[in-house]
């Protein structure tokens, strides 16, 4: 690794190999683990290029990062070489209200975004949970989603166009600024949900969409999961339009009582459901519909409320639910393990129940959640990562829910992506998909320079991909 | 070609190789036209990877065909070999109301699949003016969108999931059935809008929607095509979601007056727009908005309503146009030629006008109308097809227009597709797009079979690449 010649390109103050600080780059919000060679924070589409012909001559692996916090291991750099921080490119280049897109950088953060947006009263919505955080580069990377993708859809379906570095160093300009284009392979779709793989992102021209004048919030209270699961099931099959439409079982609704003492009824499940839109009348139909259809199905309302306060407060048990999951109990860690598949609507409860049945079977504790109105159920395994007996029966765990979502016609992935972490699941149940990604990915990378060993190239186990982020005892690593 | 292998593969009676039939499968609704060695109908998945498995090894051509609606020359075989009529595949597999999806055969007419989803109060909307005809594989092949596009976007949104042969005779399964997925490369929107020069579609998992419970259309008079420019620009810009948006200039109105005494008030230009949804207030709200700012650019509202029948009087001189413009004058056609680009929302006005202006320049008639809404310009050449020196006009119109739509950053195709028409404008404003589509049409199918000659590998002249089909004057042909 030449880091001289890197210092050259970026400048001595961007190009950073202190031990510390690539261990801090070695890990993402999986529970992966590995080391960088360096650390390169460039500033320019330039800067970018001549870093990738110098890579691609010398065969050394190129990651690139945005906020680090995808969680099935995108940003670890497996085989080590250069991870390129792509922070510094956060500029908002354009913002065309009338014509309804943006211009930006990476690095931008899609809060950050949004926030710049507001004043001309638009969004960009596809926003996952970590929006505080993520970077739009990252976002189309991982084809993201979040909360409120059951309306708006995933970052898929906002990229109008994108600038990419390609692994050669060449700069190309894909797609468009139109709202649609039929001129040309849509490459610029192919590149979303890439991870990492097929080029760098140094430009996207996203769409975006009026704001909501209202948002009207409510939540329904079920005694049993399969009521819960009815009512979703009803809800969509209506024409029920939801802004957000999401699920909490009852492991979940412990756990926001216990580690944030919310105080949420300790039912079986808890269904939170929104509509927006520009006139009440129209969000009111909705809610109506939506509550009576929860009714029908043993469902209790407990609350609802247009006023943005109130809203956050009643929602804040579901909002905070990562974060108390992380502290379930003392010495636990929660970890993205087979966390964020997709089923058909009509399997939400179904697949919730497995999840439960599955983790008892091998001796863990798992929650159901998630965006049902986008088919995504999230769970997390909670455990002693200490504890190697629990890291075997989430192996097993894992396999068998994957199983059990292929069986009913899911993915591996509704929002997080593959990488590492979902690789053998989804290798097994994607191959053929994994044949045409081989030979698209040797075409546009023949030296496998970006991202290498994620996707169809990752290892077949990820408990030996990579030493466990959680484990105090190293004894179980890559070797 | 071995015409005896082919019938023992799909039956003698599905093998089609005399002179009159090749004739029609040689053109589609563009101005191109070139002869097919063979035509076969397919009736199943295996028949299909058995041709493919055949011609890849013979290297013979294979274009897979709709209904021939295309206007581009999509359709047109270019180079003989075998044109894979898919119109015998054409069973709606499943429909799956409450997870919100279908599985189709590619031959499946548009029009079809909506009158079967009717009873479920589902639809699917992506639909091309051609729906009637169009086929579902040839509109995913197209990436094609139509008038509604401003709201429910284009074919691209809405393919779930693909079964693709590809060219060496392999079959695929991409996608999913899921609303969201982040797992893999989105091969399969890849394949949307490839003009079947990537592989074989035959099979679609599609999203559906609610069908809207209420409709309503309205429509504004101008005497100044700038005052209709502002208006659609300012619909826009203040948030309004019509379900329809559509430009009528002053020669479209004409041409329906003249060729089907429609009476429409001869002024600058008409707009239509719609708005839909199950709640009327909501409906009313964006329809008296839209109606506030055409009349506050001298726009006077002279119809409006929700009556199925009333909305189909109103809009059926939009609605006839196409039909129209064809019979403008004794003796003239209606040329798809730069009939479709897309431009942003701010630049429609202009680009009417700048059309306009460039037909008069070069001594054709042309028409601007179409989705506004989408950023969609369609235009035609009007002209006697058997004067030489009125194709050399519009040969310099296309030509102007195109560098106008590069200029003002929008792109040569919104809707109708690349394939021959579009393709040397095209080639001159993507060269970027191009090199990373060669790439990965060579990864695919490396042996060139599929759809030769189209997008990329077009020839320079739309003019000389085939006879054109409406010169009697069979004087000019290819060569």
């Amino acid at each position: 690794m030449d880091v001289a010649r890197l210092k050259s390109i970026v400048g001595a103050q961007h190009v950073r190999d202190a031990i510390d600080e690539l261990y801090v780059y070695g890990a993402d919000a999986s529970v992966h683990q590995a080391m960088p060679q360096v650390v390169v924070r460039p500033g320019s589409i330039d800067e970018i290029r001549e870093i990738a012909r110098y890579a691609n001559s010398e065969l050394i692996p190129i990651v690139a990062r945005g906020a680090g916090s995808g969680m099935s291991g995108h940003a670890v750099p497996l085989k080590g070489g250069i991870v390129l921080d792509m922070k510094r490119m956060n500029r908002i280049i354009e913002i065309k209200p009338d014509d309804m897109y943006c211009k930006v950088e990476p690095g931008v953060v899609d809060d950050d975004l949004n926030r710049a947006l507001k004043p001309y009263g638009l969004s960009y919505p596809p926003s996952p949970a970590s929006s505080r955080i993520a970077t739009i580069g990252g976002e189309i990377g991982n084809n993201a989603s979040g909360i409120r993708s059951v309306k708006y859809g995933a970052t898929r379906d906002y990229v109008l166009g994108l600038k990419v570095v390609l692994a050669d160093g060449e700069l190309v300009d894909l797609g468009a600024r139109t709202r649609v284009e039929a001129a040309g392979y849509q490459v610029h779709r192919l590149i979303v949900g890439s991870e990492g793989t097929l080029g760098i992102i140094v430009e996207a021209t996203l769409k975006l969409v009026p704001l909501p004048k209202f948002r009207c919030l409510s939540v329904a209270m079920f005694d049993k999961l399969e009521d819960a699961g009815e009512s979703i099931a009803d809800i969509i099959a209506s024409g029920c339009e939801p802004s957000m439409l999401e699920l909490m079982d009852d492991i979940a609704i412990k756990a926001v009582n216990t580690t944030l003492n919310m105080g949420l009824p300790e039912v079986d499940a808890i269904i939170f459901f929104e509509a927006d839109g520009k006139v009440k009348e129209a969000i009111d139909y909705e809610i109506t519909t939506m509550q009576e259809i929860c009714k029908k199905h043993n469902g209790q309302i407990t609350a609802t409320s247009y006023d943005l306060k109130e809203r956050t407060k009643y929602f804040s048990g579901r909002k905070k639910l990562f974060a108390a999951l992380a502290k379930y109990k003392d010495g636990y860690a929660c970890t993205s393990l087979a966390d964020d598949m997709a089923v058909p609507y009509t399997k939400m409860a179904e697949c919730a129940r497995k999840i439960h049945e599955i983790a008892d079977k091998y001796g863990v504790i798992m929650t159901a959640y998630g965006h049902c109105g986008s088919g995504v159920m999230h769970t997390k395994i909670l455990m002693n990562p200490n504890d190697k007996e629990k890291w075997e029966g989430a192996k097993k765990a894992v396999e068998a829910i994957y199983d059990y979502v292929d069986k009913v016609g899911g993915v591996t992935s509704g929002e997080h992506g593959i990488a590492l972490s979902k690789a053998p699941a989804w290798k097994k149940a994607r191959p053929d998909l994994m044949k045409v990604m081989t030979k698209i990915k040797k075409a546009l990378d023949p030296n496998n320079i970006l991202n290498p060993d994620k996707l169809m190239d990752a290892p077949d186990d990820w408990y030996t991909a990579t030493p466990i982020r959680y484990m105090i005892d190293k004894e179980k690593t890559a070797g």
